[in-house]
């Protein structure tokens, strides 16, 4: 049985008091239309405000951070980079944490990925990379620029200081909501879940912890299922582009061991819950962030019983690409 | 010349207490991107967050409750309706308002708006009174529903209970930031500003207030270029469709001696502001909301002083018609 990370509740304090200072403490809002159409009171943590539009750059801060804290300690030099492979919101955030502290980023990305992100990345000086759209392509390019550049690999969701980063969100939710009854969080690599997860059952074993994945990329639901990491039977096809990853061999123990159940949602379901809070809410999630909302809005959420009232929904970002808005203008009968 | 109606800071005071608890108060947030663009601080009123999504229920609602109070005063019945023309924000507003204190709405409703709009107001549990899309049509269609239920007219923004209320916007803001020198209001028929401006010059006359136009709608900016009531001579046609609107006998007294200045902008310029902020601050304001941003990045802006330094931008709403977005996939090289 694979077992799980030294990680526990310190590390995710530690991540808090290197982060306090450097980054946004998000608001929780909420809306009477939601409550309504949910039945419960949902509180929605606006990490799509955080700096660079996503959670991404709490774990990624926190893991230059700990890169510079500890070359500090040894007395020696910062180090030389951090690599990372990833056209999302990981990408965008270890280049904004690296030039924050004065590091060099390298980040490796598929030809393919969109212009626009690729700008966001050059935009925080980082050097991209290009590679082919291929898993072995990225982790080849990847181990090829750590070993010239002597940098230092930064994985978007297996890392320990991603995982603990990520966890201080949930920090600020029972700081801000202590009434909270459970918290509904998007699985992609599993790094957000799996840090929630670890400071939610640490201080608050009550709350429940729920992952939500779409149907279409549901190798978290597939894994809890059966007891062990297995990937998605599903083509990975899915509007909520940065949960396509699967979860991997440090996220899987916490999660198997610390999340309470793994809720999937259809491409519809995902469509109309994103709709729903850029029309209600005024917000611009991306799809991915829609995740959760559709959880709660799903029939088998529905179901569960009426003491899980207060409910914590993570607004992970808010990278949309607004060039690529046409499903919008189709409405298919559900939406409505 | 006109005389300003009387109207001052406690019908202002008088509105904050009637609406107190009854609505939201809404968010001030900043955006580190868009102070770098201004070169200043900019303080964000989130109007688009507030009930109905934009700041046009606090007028509504005020004038509703000074009926409702006027009637419990006078020992008498609760009006037996309330009436406007406006397919947008003041009729959802009147309809939710009038919901709330259980009195019938008669919202007069051009045939060719649009279905979206027409079914928010229908939400509310107003009746809808359809008219041709003419002004004259729409004035003698909704004079006839007040004969006919016996209802009381509530204008959009002449109505000086609803100027009083539109002007709580700025008691919350001084709240918020007493630190801030300007604010800077989009105008359409003008009662948001002449609200504002009426508080804000009562309390804090160091501040500045600047009315915020479409260059094709500028006839704020030419009535006060000339010294009176003037029209606009351009086409009126703007994608900022909430401020197609002429100021009036109410507001332009108001207008001519309290606010500043008046800020015009271009349609490229407001599609350009519109965009940066739902990109950069992931909130979704209506094109209307803007033009105010468009006037605090205009190159007419940058000239001033640097002593006004933090400015606060009333982000007045957030009712975009999702499918009608396709100006944002056409990107002229200005929006980049
Ligand atoms: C917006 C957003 N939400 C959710 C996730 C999933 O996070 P994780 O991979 O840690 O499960 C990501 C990952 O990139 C993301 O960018
Ligand atoms: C979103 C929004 N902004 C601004 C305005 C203009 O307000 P006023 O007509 O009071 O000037 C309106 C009016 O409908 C509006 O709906």
């Amino acid at each position: 049985m694979a077992e799980r990370p030294r990680l526990g509740l310190c590390d995710v304090r530690e991540a808090e008091r290197r982060l306090r200072e450097r980054l946004h403490r998000t608001p929780l809002l909420t809306c009477a239309t939601l409550d309504c159409l949910a039945r419960r009171r949902l509180l929605f943590k606006c990490e799509l405000f955080q700096k660079t539009g996503s959670f991404k750059i709490r774990g990624a801060l926190n893991a230059v951070r700990s890169l510079v804290e500890g070359s500090e300690r040894a007395g020696g030099e910062l180090p030389r980079a951090v690599v990372t492979h990833s056209s999302g919101n990981h990408g965008q955030a270890l280049a904004c944490a690296a030039q924050a502290e004065g590091i060099p980023a390298y980040i490796v990305v598929p030809r393919t990925a969109p212009h626009c992100k690729q700008d966001a990345i050059r935009s925080y000086g980082a050097t991209l990379v290009p590679c082919e759209p291929s898993d072995e392509s990225r982790a080849e390019t990847a181990a090829r620029v750590v070993r010239e550049t002597g940098g230092v690999m930064v994985h978007p969701n297996q890392e320990p200081a991603v995982i603990a980063g990520q966890g201080t969100i949930v920090l600020e939710v029972l700081e801000q909501a202590p009434e909270v009854n459970a918290v509904v969080v998007p699985v992609g690599g599993g790094g957000m879940v799996a840090g929630i997860a670890i400071a939610i059952k640490a201080l608050r074993p009550d709350v429940k912890v729920f992952a939500a994945e779409p149907c279409n990329a549901d190798d978290c639901y597939q894994s809890k299922l059966r007891g062990e990491l297995t990937s998605s039977p599903h083509p990975r096809e899915t509007i909520a582009d940065a949960v396509r990853t699967n979860i991997g061999p440090n996220t899987w123990p916490i999660i198997r061991d610390l999340v309470d159940d793994v809720l999937t949602v259809s491409e519809e379901e995902i469509k109309r819950a994103t709709r729903l809070v850029w029309e209600r809410m005024k917000l611009l999630i991306e799809p991915t962030a829609g995740v959760g909302v559709a959880a709660v809005l799903s029939e088998r959420f529905q179901a569960f019983p009426r003491d899980l009232e207060r409910i914590c929904i993570v607004l992970c970002g808010g990278n949309v690409d607004l060039s690529s808005l046409t499903w919008l203008t189709e409405r298919p009968g559900t939406a409505e």
